[in-house]
C-alpha cells in the first residue's frame, strides 16, 4: 500500500460506513486522500443502513407476493441516493466525481429479478471517465438486464459489484470497507484469543465465507476466486491508512501455507434423519428431491450403510443439514417422504451448530481431521456429522457445545500464538 | 365520463395521493376501477410527501453547491419507489402493471440539470405494454439526456410529465388528481363564496396558473395549451368517480365564454421602484440587465414617463416586480444600477400582492378594466401597479388590502352567483 506507481483500486463500502452524512463525508475524505496521492479510485456503495429494510417494509405491506421485478425498482434507489451523496461530497473536497448507476454502469444481468447473476460488464464508460481523472461512484447490488430492467443482484450483492467491476476495469486490488480490520482465526467475539490474519489464499477465504465467517460474501469471494482478484479487508472506522488489513489473494502469493487458518462456524442450521429407507438405487434423490423442490437448500449430507442397528436388513440411514428457516418445512416434507419408503424413523434437531477449520496446508498435510477429532474428544463433544473438502473440516455437533469447540480447536491448532 | 368508447388516459397523482402506503392502495383501487371498465390507463407518479423534501435535506448537508448531475441522481429516486410500490399494489389487485422510470420511458430531455426540458418521448414500449392489457405507471419529475445521465424537471415536472406523455401517446384525456377537486373561482379559503368552474379554457387556465391559482403548475398548462391536451382536474379523496371535476380545455370546446371566469392572486412578489433616471435608449437594459445577470427573475414591468414630480427633466421612473426571496439581492443591485446611472432616488416595497381577473371574454368585450379600478376604488384601493394581457388584467395593491381587494372583484363581476 505504499508503492509510488499509480494503481486502480475499487473500493467497496457497505451500509454502515455510508449510514449518515457524517459518514459519508468521512468516506469521501479517505477517497480523495487515496487519489489525491495518485491512485485511480472506482467506488462500490451499498445503500445507508436500514435503508433496504425500510424500503423491503413498504413492499411488504403493499404486496408481499408482487412481482420481483417491481421490487427491484424499488429496492435499486437506496444506492442511487449514496452514490449521488457521495459523488457531491467529494466535489464538496475538489475532488471530480461522477456517479454511475447499474443501469448507466451497463452492468448487464440476467432476468432474475432480486438474486440476477452479472453476465457482462461494458466498462469504456467508466474508464474514459477513470483517465479523465475523475473517481468513479458506482451503485452495488443493482444491474440491468438486456431489456431495460433494472434487477438487482440479492444478498451479497454490493461485494459481487465491486469484485465483478475490478474484474471488467483490470483493478490492481478490490478492497472491502466493513466494520471489522479482516479476517481473524475466529470470531474474536467468542474468542478474545483470536488472532487477526494478514493475508490468506482465496481458496481459504472461499471456505471461511461458505462455513459461516460473515467478513465477506461468498459470491464476491467466488467471484474474486475464479478471475484471481485480490480482495483486501479494511475497516472504514481506521481513521488512517496503515490499519490493519487482511489481504485475501492468490494462494501463489502467500509464502507461508499453514495447516489451519482459522475455525469458522455457524449456528443457522438444523439437522433432519431419515432412518431404515430400502437401500435401493435413487433413495438419495427420492429423499432430498422433494426438499429441492420446495427451494429448501441442502448443505451437508451424509448416508450410512449398513450401520450397526440396520442390522443386514438392507435398509439405510440418511441424515442432511438445511437452514434453520426452513426446518419446519423439511421435517413435513420428510415424514411424508418417510412414509411413502416405509421409513422406520424420521428425527430431526434444529439445536445444533457446524464448525470448521480451514486452511491451505491439509491438502499436503495428513492428520489434521484426527487432530480435530481428538481435541473435540478431549472434551467431550460428541459429533453428529462430518464432512470434508481439499482444505476443510466441518462436523456438526450440539450447539450447547459450540463455544467449547471453537475454543478448543482455536487452541489445538496454536491460533493463539503469534 | 360515461362513455363505452375505450379510451386512453393518463392519471397523474401528486405527492400525497401516494404519501402513505394506504394511500397508494386507494390510488390502485381507482386506477384498477377504470382499467376494469375498459379505458387503457398510464399513471404518472410524484414521490411520496415529504421524501423529496428529505433528499433535498441530505444534499444541503453534503454539499448543497454540487454539480445539479449528482443532485438529479438522488433526487429521481423518490418516484421511482412510488411507482413500484404502486405497480406492486395494482399486482395485488390482479391488475398488470409496469413501472418505468424516466430513463426506461425514454423520456429524452436537455442536459439542464434540476430544471430540464423535455425534447422527446419515444413512447413505443409503453404503447406496446398498453396494447398487451397493462397498467403503465410512469415517474414523474424525471427524464434522461442523450448520454444516459438522470435529469429531472424541477418544480411542476410531475403535471408536466404527465401532460408531455398524454400528448406522446395520443391520449383522450390527462387526469391530474390533487387535494382539491377542481378549478375555483377564487380560492375558497380566502371566499367562501367562490364557485367551483366545472369546464375552462387552456388560456383562461394558463394565465390562472401564471397569476398564483396553485391547482395545476404552469408548465404542464403550457405544454397541453400548445398541443391541444384536454386536462382534468380531479381530487384523489373523492371515493367515487362521479365527485366534481375540472376540465380544462380548447377554448373551442367551451360552449359558454364569460367576461371573467375568475380572480387570482399571489403574495410571493415584491415591488422596486427607481425614480428620475435620464430617459435614454437602452436605460431599461440597463436597469433590469443587472436583475438578471444574477438569475433574478422579473414580472411585472411598468415604465412612467414625464410623470408629474419628474416635470420636463428628461428622466422617467421604473417600477417592477422579483419574487420576494430575492427582493433584498434586487434592492442591493438597483441601488448600485441607481448610482451608476444617477437616479433619483431607489425605493421597495415588500408588503405587496398581485390581484388579477381572468376572462377569455376580455378579448371581445372592452370596459371590464375600467369595471376592476372602481370596484378597487369603491374600497378605496390604491392601485400601485397595472399590467394587461388580453384574457387578463393584473393590478398590484398594498398586502394590507389583498382580501378585500379579492373579496370585493368576486362579487363585482358576479363570480358568487351560480
Amino acid at each position: 500500500m505504499t508503492t509510488n506507481k499509480q494503481r486502480l483500486i475499487v473500493q467497496k463500502y457497505g451500509g454502515t460506513s455510508v449510514g449518515s452524512p457524517e459518514r459519508i463525508r468521512e468516506v469521501a475524505k479517505r477517497v480523495a486522500r487515496y487519489r489525491n496521492r495518485g491512485d485511480s479510485i472506482v467506488v462500490v456503495l451499498s445503500a445507508m443502513s436500514g435503508e433496504t429494510n425500510k424500503l423491503v417494509a413498504l413492499i411488504n405491506e403493499l404486496n408481499p407476493h408482487g412481482s420481483s421485478r417491481e421490487k427491484d425498482v424499488v429496492l435499486s434507489t437506496g444506492e442511487q441516493v449514496t452514490i449521488g451523496l457521495l459523488s457531491l461530497a467529494l466535489e464538496a473536497l475538489d475532488c471530480p466525481a461522477k456517479s454511475y448507476t447499474g443501469t448507466q454502469a451497463r452492468l448487464m444481468t440476467d432476468s432474475a429479478f432480486c438474486k440476477a447473476r452479472i453476465s457482462k460488464i461494458d466498462g469504456s464508460k467508466i474508464q474514459a471517465d477513470i483517465n479523465a481523472g475523475k473517481v468513479v461512484v458506482v451503485a452495488g447490488f443493482q444491474g440491468v438486464d438486456s431489456e431495460g430492467n433494472i434487477t438487482t443482484l440479492g444478498r451479497g450483492g454490493s461485494d459481487t459489484t465491486a469484485v465483478a467491476l475490478a474484474v471488467a476495469l483490470g483493478a490492481d486490488e478490490c478492497q472491502i470497507y466493513t466494520d471489522v480490520d479482516g479476517v481473524y482465526t475466529t470470531d474474536p467475539r467468542m474468542v478474545p484469543e483470536a488472532k487477526h490474519i494478514p493475508k490468506l489464499a482465496l481458496e481459504e477465504m472461499l471456505e471461511m465465507a461458505s462455513q459461516g465467517s460473515k467478513v465477506l460474501q461468498i459470491r464476491a469471494v467466488e467471484f474474486a476466486h475464479k478471475y484471481n482478484m485480490p480482495i483486501r479487508v479494511l475497516s472504514s472506522f481506521d481513521d488512517g491508512d496503515d490499519g490493519k488489513s487482511t489481504l485475501v489473494t492468490r494462494e501463489e502469493d502467500i509464502m507461508e501455507e499453514v495447516l489451519v487458518r482459522g475455525v469458522a462456524f455457524n449456528k443457522d442450521e438444523a439437522q433432519l434423519t431419515i432412518t431404515g429407507v430400502p437401500d435401493q438405487p435413487g433413495v438419495a434423490f427420492k429423499i432430498l428431491g422433494d426438499i429441492s423442490s420446495a427451494n429448501i437448500e441442502i448443505d451437508m449430507i451424509v448416508q450410512n450403510i449398513a450401520t450397526a442397528h440396520n442390522g443386514t436388513d438392507g435398509t439405510t440411514d440418511f441424515t442432511f443439514t438445511v437452514h434453520r428457516n426452513d426446518y419446519d418445512q423439511a421435517m413435513k416434507i420428510l415424514n411424508n417422504t418417510g412414509e411413502k419408503l416405509g421409513a422406520k424413523n424420521v428425527s430431526g434437531d434444529d439445536k445444533i451448530a457446524k464448525v470448521s477449520i480451514i486452511g491451505g496446508g491439509m491438502r499436503s498435510h495428513a492428520g489434521v481431521a484426527t487432530d480435530m477429532f481428538k481435541a473435540l474428544a478431549d472434551e467431550n463433544i460428541n459429533i453428529h456429522m462430518i464432512s470434508t473438502s481439499e482444505i476443510k473440516v466441518s462436523v456438526v455437533v450440539d450447539e450447547k457445545y459450540l463455544e467449547l469447540a471453537v475454543r478448543s480447536l482455536h487452541e489445538a491448532f496454536d491460533l493463539d500464538k503469534a
